[in-house]
């Protein structure tokens, strides 16, 4: 036997493929999951290579792994039949991943050579969108009638067991509807009496379900609150279609966790890898935000544009601009974020815009006097210190600096916080409020809010 | 039997509270993580009695559940002895988590009430910080000796299964050492012959584990790739001190989520709902990244002074200082997110910085390109339709505009994207990295870049 110090590396993979022996003795000591990555690492067809020389069954768990890249292309690269045969024992939702990955020609032509049950589950799969419950849910599952008894559901667990996705949820249905009645966990049925009918066992409240279209995101959130190792999946007539288990839920909420920074970082979520999407697929996702934030932002040349006037009797004026304006950007952006997870969380919900309101409020106010403070400091210790001149008005220019930074942030923070609110009344994801698309809303108000302070309390000195 | 057909609201359930048998009945029809929902809604002291009035076993189940939030203000209201037997029946996990958030004078009161194999095994527990494995595992786990057979062990599941946190995972240690030698799964036990040691079920593999001062965040990575229910937590002579289950690690995966957005927001994460943490808390958790912000963002003012002469010349140069420093935050809180969420991806390491520097230079000029082209329009349309006058040099305060806006939005993919290397690379959490962090560093460079390119453009003309 090989025994290997440390884990083996793609390319040792590669050279043992071409004695499969040797192969099949590297792989039984790597976790499928590793298995996938190095395989990832390697070019297309040397992972082909690696892959028909494998031990069925383990070419089969790799390729059931989630984190297995490129599938399709790994498949296409196989001889047609031996494609098919590995499709074919792959577990249901990652058979649908693969067929989703697919371009359509090799989909259509890989689904013939299938059986026609596998055919029929897989087309049922498609049909849901990979972001719902129907989309990253599994056929395979454990369901019995209710007039078994724990001894025939626990017999039949241990025949079917090792072909099924969970068998720790079993389904129990109504013998004649097929409804599902019952959810029992295998831990209640091990520590039940043989004896017992199923539908006996463990409690009796309705069991939770979701249907096909539910969003992942709500699964996952119920998977989450009520502790549970898999969901069914139910259709109108409240049967079983299938079940989401909780590593397939995990996996979804990493996915939503990506794309939430993302968004929240102004952009489309990539929906790919960093290190695998294409380049100009990357420029388009991130050139249509940006744009769309630049021709915001052009409203502040618009702005300032409005106070040339004021800019030019006092250039003074101009040199806290960024200060000013950044600073409304950035209680924004932190109000938003609060809000973005406080409504993702259920903490909040549309209707108490108002008490938030009424909290962002005296926050704004609070975090602006800090800021003004320092603020007004800065300028009179640079003025005092020589540092800078700003001229026989300095205290007035503090002054102005100061009140500016208290209305900015204020605005800021209630802008922030409302925003996601506002978003989601208006039919949108509240995560689409980014961090730079507040500072855009807060930079073009803030100009307006620092240029009418100076304007108060300057005419007649500098103005 | 009262029957509802709504959920019950908290106020019925505290209605209910004056007669146990009514509030028994409600009760059963709720699952523990709704009924602690509503608990979390009732004034403490009627949430206090309506948990001294619940049977038993269902307090129990709610005081376990992660979504309670003031138990230790529940238990604190509850007669000594009716709290410790309540707490003598939680998991490990969640007495854990009870006594880390009571004070200091509470924890001490009620730990001595306990059992003295509890306040072992919780002492054990508290020892560990919360976002460490230590922190979020249960010492409830079915451990059984190698030399027991699959009969034996399934025997044994079924006499304890009720009281340990997860019976799926089986940890099969050395009857002498200790030391695990083996992770077996039920699955794999019920589909076994019985009459085989437990020590030839499932493979053969060396079982993933975590050391009890491993962060969540990895335990989280680890359960997610492998599929896991179940992770051990092992001492260094490898003995299993306690699990990490998966759905402890939603709960994790879900926080560092939350932590996540607020802390790219620039703040501190808040560790609590925003709904629930005290006003004074809040803001200091605000405060401090948003004066640091403010601090470096005054450079912008000592920039924007050195080119007080330039602005006095040619003001209509003031009035894009906004648009094109934004435009550069923009793009690097766009690189960031992309950075950050690879980086705890693992799909980058430290040392593929430069691999990103490759490709975020021509993203970051392409994106410059289009943002550029926009600008130069802009002043173009605007002047040509008489909307504003930029005066003679329009065309070159056109071209500096564009130019500017190429360099500053290269400039901020670039830093944006390097940023969070950096941190790391220094020893500091590449998420610090925040868009009002990035935003400050670009805003500065960015007005240096701008009135650079403005000197060299129009030297003998405007300026």
């Amino acid at each position: 036997m090989v025994l290997l110090e440390t884990p083996p590396t793609p390319e040792l993979l590669y050279l043992c493929s071409a004695e499969p022996a040797e192969l099949a003795e590297v792989a039984a000591q790597m976790r499928s999951a590793d298995l996938a990555e190095a395989l990832n690492q390697l070019p297309r067809a040397a992972a082909a290579k690696v892959v028909a020389n494998l031990p069925f069954h383990v070419a089969v768990q790799v390729l059931d792994e989630p984190e297995m890249e490129c599938e399709d292309e790994i498949l296409a690269l196989l001889s047609e039949p031996a494609a098919a045969q590995l499709v074919e024992a792959m577990s249901a939702d990652r058979q649908a991943d693969v067929f989703r990955a697919m371009p359509e020609e090799q989909r259509a032509k890989l689904i013939r050579a299938l059986e026609p049950d596998t055919q029929a589950a897989l087309k049922e799969l498609l049909r849901y969108p990979p972001e719902t419950a129907g989309g990253i849910m599994t056929t395979e599952l454990v369901s019995v009638p209710a007039s078994w008894t724990v001894e025939q559901t626990l017999r039949h667990i241990s025949s079917v067991g090792r072909a099924k996705e969970t068998v720790y949820a079993v389904y129990v249905h109504d013998p004649d509807t097929r409804r599902l009645r019952r959810v029992v966990s295998l831990r209640e049925l091990i520590v039940s009496d043989r004896s017992v009918p199923v539908s006996q066992v463990g409690d009796g409240r309705q069991p939770l379900s979701v249907a096909a279209d539910t969003d992942r995101e709500e699964v996952a959130r119920l998977i989450s609150k009520y502790n549970l190792l898999a969901i069914p999946v139910v259709d109108e007539e409240g049967r079983v279609v299938g079940i989401v288990t909780v590593d397939d839920v995990i996996d979804a909420i990493v996915a939503e966790q990506t794309e939430a920074v993302q968004r929240f970082g102004g952009m489309e979520a990539l929906d790919e890898p960093y290190t695998r999407i294409s380049f100009v697929r990357m420029i388009k996702k991130r050139a249509g935000w940006l744009t769309a934030l630049f021709l915001g932002e052009m409203l502040t040349a618009t702005a300032m544009g409005h106070f040339e006037g004021e800019i030019q009797k006092a250039v003074v004026l101009a040199l806290f601009v960024p200060l000013i304006i950044s600073s409304g950007g950035n209680s924004g952006s932190q109000a938003t974020s609060l809000i973005i997870r406080a409504l993702a969380l259920r903490e909040l919900t549309v209707k108490d815009w108002w008490k938030v309101a009424l909290r962002e409020l005296p926050a704004g106010l609070a975090l602006g006097v800090i800021l003004g403070t320092v603020g007004v400091i800065r300028i009179l210790l640079w003025q005092a210190l020589g540092w800078y001149d700003y001229g026989v008005h300095h205290l007035l220019v503090a002054l102005t600096v100061g009140l500016a930074l208290i209305g900015v942030v204020t605005f800021g923070s209630m802008a922030g916080s409302l925003l996601p609110f506002l978003l989601r009344r208006l039919g949108f994801d509240p995560a689409s409020a980014s961090a730079p698309f507040v500072a855009t809303l807060v930079d073009v108000t803030g100009l307006v809010i620092y240029f009418s302070v100076a304007f108060l309390l300057l005419r007649g000195s500098l103005l």
